[in-house]
């Protein structure tokens, strides 16, 4: 093989560094040829400004490493090995409206969670879907690499309402706490491996390795004992420390987003302080971005900057390089991913997304299985995959009815009637991007 | 068979006079020789009240059957062919505590749900595994026949942790239900029948029979249509109706209790004007029952007086004669109650409780098959599935760490460190009940 | 209702007066206003003789039921309310061919069972596709009931290959099972229910209520101390008792059938001296029916001749009948069927064809949950069901491998070379009736 | 750590030079301290020879590793870190009685398979107790690493009816599937990787990789156009070519052992041809084993003799050194095991053994989800665990009538009345190993 070719979809976005770096590092055993970052018209400064920064880091590493700038989409897709997808449907301010709209109501309107969740899944999954349909035909063997979120029902849809089996979708979560792990248990990350039981962004830690061996009671007693400080979380989320007795009680510990369920109250508080203080979220995070952008334009810059760090999704991009590294080589190493279950969960439907531990070879990710989710999980887990599944047969059909069952029966909220509401709101601000429902 | 015994326990409840009349009018077809009516010491006065009238209306309705009062449990239930279970622990001050407790942190803490059925199971179920141990001693072939809330856990509880599986578990919203679609449908409630999905207080109605014929698409269309006013509700609970989309998105009619899940933030509302006007739900029950033993306790009372109705519990008690004559006369007739589900629905455990259709047989109850649920349901069924299993085992164990992973991955509650709080204290209010929590 | 009407496909067949007479019985709660008997062009004759037999005993009868005879299936269609089907594609010849190709290789070619039930299968299951395509244009409110057999592959693959789910298969031998075990422990047959585990032909009866009580012990322990000849057993085949020690090991009553799987030895030895004595089956049925012929048209017989129940297929019609006044009358008392299984077995696919008791309802058969298999019989059960699944999907693809492949995992075939030779003869021999392995 | 210390029970086998050589070849990754061969009084003379060249194989490769020979199993397993398992209770004459009482009523009595097998696990597993009872005392962090046969029965009643999880089961037949795969696909056997799926000796290979990428279609082709010569197989069994159409129709290639089942007819001819020439296959196995352990007598021998790689096992034990390296140093490999399920195959009992790809990993070997098993195998497989399950309980039960059931429901066996001779003369043959029927 003289190197392979990616193919990134929106190419602009200000994760597409880390992406660079992990290609990078990675050059000797995963030769990238190609590069191509795909952006639409409206991010084409975006796409400059990034795809320079990204040339000239493959510049300074000194690597025949070609890296291309377009806004054609299916040019990037020819021949392509590997497509990875980072784009976000109506930008940031899609994200705005989401949010504030629920918050108006009462609701978290988190981008994978939620209103929020469910509409990002609205707007995402056709343009997904229309890749699918390109690279069926442009680069039929390829990988998708999916950390568009909400990841989970992405995945989701691609594996249910289309023929196209070759999708894995990546968080940076399971990593996060497996350095968070390793920092309590005082070991080195490597050392460290999970059993991941869940979905995306809705997963519990249902046992750790230390070198291989399980060592799960003691992770429990350690957290248990460790000042709330030294917990760590993810950066992008209020941190609630759970109680002793809640872990003790699941004999498993959450991914931090389950703080949204498992702290509703307080997350709902904190989102309204922030609110009032800053805006929501997304323009927070639109504040960082224009800041990064600014970085980025720098040309003397040649290397990822630290404070891409801060932004929130870190790692992502790096779990990506690392999948496809696997693929590549069929290294049959284990990483965490979304992919079909496939059994490996008895009591989730095997062609749903599961998020968990599978061996990455190159016939891509096989899930090691799990078994029945321990009955103090399976609850919450159940509830999250029927809201996915719904969602993504919403996105599909345009049923709103679908959108309300899915939002009434999310723990997130608390009324049919607000439901109502808030559904109607979001179809009206989203409208642009939702022609399935306005046929 | 020259009649069967009965044997009541919790005899001295205001709810004996329905049953009084259930057994009255089924005499042809299902004679009772001897009616026991049990209870403790600290029932007797209500116990000799009640009692009272049931011999009254039995003279009255001149029937050779005789209607003891007892103290003493082992008696009553020695050869008896079914035992009823309707009693109380901790009588309804224990119920105030659930409820007060509960809503001072700003959650439901309603007697089959959440905290309140949480506690109600906890302190429950220790004495149902007596009665259980009694009867195999006493009664080995006699079906127990519990309408003691929590229904549902409390007949987890004892086809996980007992080896006795003659029980059957009743509840008044099935019929309820059937009522309300023969009114909505303008026909008369023989002519219907109904395919019932989940758990006790958490169950859909997920098709309906009118003369064996399923007509489950004009419900849903009538449901739509029908102004407000005329859904009806259950008396208990405040009723608010479900919207169109909700109806149509899950394709199932929910139970009325499910307000509490799909209504959470309207419910608690409500429950808290209700507290400032009067007290909580128990304080007015309190009240209904005072002047319902007051009724009874005139002599010149020979018949159920129709106030009882207006209780809340309306049908409780003739469901179960309903059932008993059923089993006595191999009716193979299809009636609505808790038991074993034997895979009749497949994504839940086997060994579980489940609430839904089965032909009543001289063998017990067989549950027809409804195969997978429907994923719109299955999310929230799952749930509360998960929250019985764990409280049953919580009941049996003493566990506490489970009492939280418990109440916190239920929707009802919204806070981990709100919960360890709540449990805190209910623990603390009931302690006279809860031995195995305190040994 | 002014009364129903019948479509019977196949009307020409011998069993037509049982049919008939099952009508006129049932006339009053049942009433068929008109009974259409469908033959093809090769079938006039026997149409013509049993009709007019059929028209005689409507006519002794004094009954308003008009028989009505015809080479027009969409006709007869137009309007049915229930459509049954007994039709033998090839005739008798075809099951000529069908068990000597079988036995000149040292194979059971049973009707049913092995190549024998395979070949018919693919013969059959194209015609009944065309009745199905028919039915949805003409009467798509009918009912299928089918007793043509293979009874269990051809509900198979209607259920699985087509849209149309009101398909009921019959079968006579759960009917002569409860005959049987009424004899052996001596009470009336109305009194004795039982549940039945497994498929057409393929089935246990794994429990026995007596008045409404299970009894199974009773029943088994009777069993081992019957002698022999007591034990009683289906017509048209050998009978072998099983030995005590199998049927206490296996805690299951196999119908009949099973002989051919579990003294498959002796079965093939007698086969093979009837051969010697007077060829296969199909041509003693054969001069069977010649002589039910010459009775049939005979003018002054006017009712169900009692040869036919030497026939082999006693009760088989008037099951047929049984479940179309059930269904008429919505009675929900429990038959014995072959439906969908819909998670009654859980360890079976939800969506293929069982055998088992339901209740019968206006809306259809209802299975009674069974829950999982008994490891003891599950192995034969679900060999069976593989074997019937493949050749389904091959009577619909035309896929000559699969067709190997499922008579080599089938127990009655002992050689992957001998599956080839006697698979490659049987298509050659009914190459006219299997267009779809010939395209 | 300082080396690992192994215990051989069974290490007087003629196979033991295998694994001596297998921990030579390891010993830099992994080193074995001590080596300890144990065995009964009656294979003391075999154990001292098998020893002596076990020792001066060590020292000639001048390793540090200590062989000890030892008749007190209690020594040998103190403090063990893995407990290999290779003996043959009742040694080959109770083989030769399995073979020819089978054989003598016409049924196919291999040592795995049938009633052979059935037998030789119900010799074996009280045996396999009695060693696991000890282990949780004297190495409870150790594992059972099994390869006395019936290696699926005897994994199957550890996991079921004993609380030790610590078993992996371990056979030659994927490894030599593998040799057998790359000579067919003209590559290193190293490149290839399998998915397995199905139960010891009774598996099908239903994904192949090489390096890394699922090339099963053309593995398939391949084995379609090979000639017969070129095809190879396992040594003990008579090698008879899958038709074509078969595995194209199973799209699964079977371990040599379903010859037995797929072509019993001619197995069976061959097994009584063998018979009339030279005896049952265990008598030949005896000729074999004097012969090696006249070679083993050698004192100039220092290296495993190339004519152990005739007997038949080849491989065996090399496997397990391969798994006890894995655990070692966490290699996270996959290898094919027996180990349980864990829903691995969701059609499958979670409890079960299966053999399957795992990863092998310092916390054992972790099953690669499967999903549910295809159609085609499906029936087979269910059958043999099925009869695995109930041969298990019986060992433990002492249950003759299972024992009959399980014969019965084995399409290895083809009449009941027989099943029942046959049991009862094996019983009668074993009777001072089988206490648990004699009781």
């Amino acid at each position: 093989m003289d190197g392979i070719k990616i193919a990134t979809i929106g190419g602009g976005s200000s994760y597409t560094p880390e992406l660079v770096e992990g290609f990078i590092k990675r050059y000797d055993s995963c030769p990238v040829r190609e590069l191509w970052l795909v952006d639409i018209p409206e991010g084409e400064e975006k796409l400059s400004i990034v795809g320079g920064l990204a040339q000239r880091m493959v510049e300074a590493a000194g690597l025949p490493m070609e890296v291309r700038l377009t806004l054609d989409r299916r040019e990037a897709l020819a021949g392509a090995d590997f497509v990875t997808t980072q784009f976000r449907v109506g930008q940031l301010d899609a994200r705005v409206a989401d949010e504030r709209i629920a918050l108006m109501h009462g609701l978290i309107g988190q981008e994978t969670n939620g209103a929020g969740g469910m509409f990002k899944a609205l707007r995402t999954i056709p343009v997904i879907f229309d890749i699918v349909r390109d690279m069926k035909e442009l680069c039929p063997d390829a990988w998708l690499v999916n950390f568009t979120n909400p990841v989970g029902i992405v995945t989701e849809a691609v594996l249910r309402y289309t023929d196209w089996d070759k999708i894995i979708g990546l968080c940076n979560c399971p990593i996060s706490m497996r350095f968070g792990i390793a920092k309590w248990m005082n070991v080195d990350p490597e050392r460290v491996r999970m059993e991941l039981s869940g979905l995306n962004h809705h997963f519990f830690v249902t046992d750790v390795f230390i070198d291989g061996k399980s060592c799960f009671d003691e992770v429990l007693d350690r957290y248990c004992e460790l000042p709330v400080e030294e917990l760590g979380t993810m950066k992008n989320i209020m941190a609630i420390p759970w109680s002793n007795r809640l872990i003790r009680g699941l004999r498993a510990i959450p991914v931090s987003y389950l703080n949204y369920y498992f702290s509703t109250r307080e997350e709902l508080e904190q989102l309204e302080r922030d609110y009032e203080a800053h805006g929501v979220r997304a323009e927070v995070v639109k504040q960082v971005e224009a800041e990064l952008f600014e970085l980025y334009k720098n040309q003397d810059l040649h290397v990822k900057p630290k404070q891409l760090e801060e932004r929130g999704g870190a790692h992502y991009s790096d779990a990506a390089c690392s999948v496809i590294d696997s693929i590549v080589n069929d290294r049959g190493d284990i990483q965490y991913v979304d992919v079909r279950n496939n059994g490996a969960v008895t009591n989730l439907p095997a062609e749903s997304a599961i998020e968990c531990a599978a061996v990455i070879t190159a016939d891509g990710p096989k899930p090691i299985a799990i078994g029945e989710l321990p009955v103090a999980i399976n609850g919450s887990i159940q509830t999250i995959k029927a809201f996915e599944r719904m969602v993504a047969e919403a996105a599909v059909t345009g049923n709103r009815d679908l959108l309300v069952a899915a939002l009434v029966t999310n723990p997130l909220c608390d009324s049919d009637a607000v439901a109502n509401v808030v559904i109607d709101e979001l179809l009206e601000a989203h409208k642009a991007y939702l022609p399935q429902f306005f046929a």
